[in-house]
């Protein structure tokens, strides 16, 4: 590793931190970063640092870093942008590990003054050699040492997994927080990367190639200074993990405003599109499908092929799902003659036997169901299996009909499922079905059937990326 | 109201329900149906019919139909296929007003008995011009006077509106529903069609064009007998109601097996698309999509033009938003000098104060955020507003600083929203907003952006259908 990479390390996986301008009073960001680190148990050592030395969240404060009297790791600091430079340089002084700089007012707005702070407390921390998440982020989180260095302590509340959320955008890395929160999505870190001071997408995907805890990167992209490093470092972590991007500025108007945003060029979407493509890595075109994407890549197997089976307990959705699997350039399985027979065997003979299949017959046979869903997993002409199940009433033990099959199973081909029922009826089994790792389900069949479309379009796009 | 439409009243409206197949045992469908009323509250008279003749959920039950004392205006079926001509017959005599029948194995089926037995039932019931839901439906319900005539209880859970979901797949309703009621869209009725003995979407048209309690017809077709007999009822219950459709079959492989599934010529799906097109209807690709424009069409007004003002509280959703929006055709609007000098006295000089409009910066200041709302929302070169706030623990206060200018401007154009926090923060309020009528909203910036879009395509298909 090198020295670059190693204190971006310190950085995520710091022994002491201290928040440099922690504060007491809820209207200051000081205060809500205390908030974040306390509340989220963080595993290490919180040293707030305020001129007035009081007591912060129970915790003794130092009026400056100079004063604290052992190494710090991490450097939070949220003081307004004039103070900056001066922290910039205690922290030199100090030999601090990184910092997060989650301060705005820099080169993003309008007033010339802006950039020249930038570009002060870029040079300081180029000739020190700190890496700067920042300015103008909201922060950081890992959850394997419970860092949740950022203004929102509800980030704290997102399940442990395996995508690493790298967002150019606050509100964007906040939306999918929230919604990963709603639908059982793991991540293992959240980097909001700002404006970018020295730490850019290249570097972190340089550093999460190496992050046991990280399969997946979820990436929001606006635009960069050098779109060549950034696609040079995304081809090289492609090869290590799975990675899938959502890049806004496709319209003109979205590309000014993250112009302004972001206070880098934006430039041509296509150019970009292009790049990404090159490098064997799958775009998405909206927040839902870049979450869903990436859960998919966290929990599934690649598929060996595009041939689909679709397992529906009604009929409508499997047709829904159908139509988008085709559309996408899956094909419909068709099944073998023992799968076929086997099949034939579990349902009475009503029309849909074939692919898509009808379970609806088969809703109070457990041992039909399982026997007719192993049957199609193990056909060699499968690749993966949509697995579609509406509740209703007398169907409420279906799920249990199916758990057993699913989890032996284990998705050794990708088990993709919209199993849906109101609020607090299926949600346990659900949620252990997919911890146990024997389905990844969504909210709606299509978006259940893009998820597995997007599984195969991400393993095509890397296999021509490897040649 | 001709004489067919009365009975549907009838049906919808009953003061006494008869459950043919009525049960105490959790394993037959005519347990759920009890359920279902009971539980739902239903407000008329409920009478089990079972042989045996024994309580029902506690209600006594008669051995037959003949037995009935009084008159019955709705009988639900439930018996099995080769016992419901006699039923059928009984129901004649009994002269009931209208049939839900739940029973599955007519036409559906692939043994020409139950072709055969689909015709001897629509005989009798032409012969006695008694409307039939379904067979193989999973029931209906009517908000109105707390109906629901299906076998699950389930539906009763969902918020009263303005919405009648029609679907031709009962997996696609309970998929709708469960949705909804996560989402907090209403309903007025839900329709499951089956098999269609007699009543088809077309005759659906015209009774819910006389429909008081709906406002909007979100409708699932894979495909019918007898498409321009739809059409044209589509056509004229379009110039009263709002109407979305989601029609599948897209693909040869989702339109073969709707053909197995509703036992009805499903056939060219282009042939439908400029069918709806003539019509006037806007159509959508999935159920999420048909879901949210049905919820947009049911809240908001139709606006002016297709000029759109982005207020976003962080810059990366608004970008989001602009990109899909420029996509589909909508323009950013342009602010008039008022409006722009109140946004820039509103804002510090930050760069994103044209539109899309940045609010971060006035997070913590009510009165700004009020004032720059009220001033974009009054400007004559806005016809319509996307509002998206994510929250993060500092700006917890946003919501309440936004309250007061959307309730009092009452959506005087549409103000479609993403306003998104983990659960159990904003729910409250933001369901306030809704039932107020001064917002609608979205989980996701890009489904805001997709309903606002999709209101304006709706209002666009309807006036060339009326010119």
């Amino acid at each position: 590793m090198n020295e670059k990479l190693k204190k971006l390390h310190q950085l995520f996986y710091p022994k002491t931190v201290a928040v440099v301008g922690a504060s007491n009073n809820p209207s200051k960001l000081g205060y809500h970063v205390m908030k974040s680190l306390v509340n989220g148990k963080f595993a290490g050592k919180i040293i707030p640092v305020n001129p007035k030395g009081t007591n912060i969240f129970g915790l003794p404060s130092s009026i400056s870093l100079h004063e604290i009297n052992e190494p710090v790791d991490l450097s939070i600091i949220v003081v307004p942008a004039p103070q900056v430079p001066a922290v910039f340089r205690a922290c030199t002084e100090k030999r601090v590990g990184g910092i997060v700089l989650i301060t705005a007012g820099f080169k993003e707005i309008e007033d010339p003054q802006g950039t020249q702070l930038h570009e002060e407390i870029r040079k300081i921390a180029e000739k020190a050699a700190i890496p700067v998440i920042g300015p103008n982020t909201f922060g950081i989180v890992n959850y394997a040492n419970r860092l949740n260095a950022t203004f929102t302590p509800e980030f704290s509340g997102n399940p442990q997994g395996g995508i690493a959320c790298i967002s150019q955008s606050g509100g964007i890395a906040h939306l999918l927080s929230f919604i990963a929160m709603r639908e059982n999505v793991g991540f293992s870190k959240v980097i909001g990367l700002g404006n970018r001071l020295n730490i850019d997408f290249a570097d972190i995907f340089s550093y999460l190639a190496g992050d046991d805890a990280t399969q997946v990167l979820m990436c929001y992209v606006e635009g960069v200074d050098d779109p060549r490093r950034m696609i040079a470092h995304l081809k090289e972590v492609n090869k290590k993990k799975r990675v899938v991007v959502y890049k806004t500025g496709r319209s003109q108007v979205g590309d000014r405003a993250s112009l302004s945003h972001t206070g880098s060029m934006a430039g041509s979407h296509e150019v970009y599109l292009g790049a990404f493509r090159q490098a064997g890595v799958l775009t998405v075109n909206s927040t839902e499908e870049l979450l869903d994407t990436a859960k998919v890549l966290d929990r599934c197997p690649l598929p060996g092929g595009n041939r689909v089976a679709i397992l529906s307990a009604q009929a409508g959705p499997g047709i829904a799902a159908a139509d988008l699997c085709a559309e996408a350039g899956l094909e419909l399985a068709v099944f073998d003659r023992e799968t076929q027979a086997q099949v034939n065997a579990c349902l009475p003979p009503l029309a849909l036997r074939s692919n898509p299949v009808d379970m609806g017959p088969a809703w109070y046979n457990a041992e039909a169901l399982s026997r007719l869903i192993r049957a199609v997993m193990e056909d060699p002409g499968v690749d993966g299996i949509l697995l579609l199940t509406m509740f209703a009433s007398a169907n409420v033990d279906i799920i249990k009909g199916m758990r057993e099959v699913l989890i032996s199973w284990h998705q050794r081909k990708p088990v993709v499922g919209c199993i849906l029922a109101p609020e607090g009826i299926w949600d346990t089994q659900i949620i252990e079905l997919e911890e146990r790792g024997a389905l990844t389900n969504f909210p709606t069949p299509e978006r259940a059937a893009r998820a597995l479309t997007n599984l195969l379009k991400s393993m095509v796009l890397r296999q021509k990326n490897e040649e």
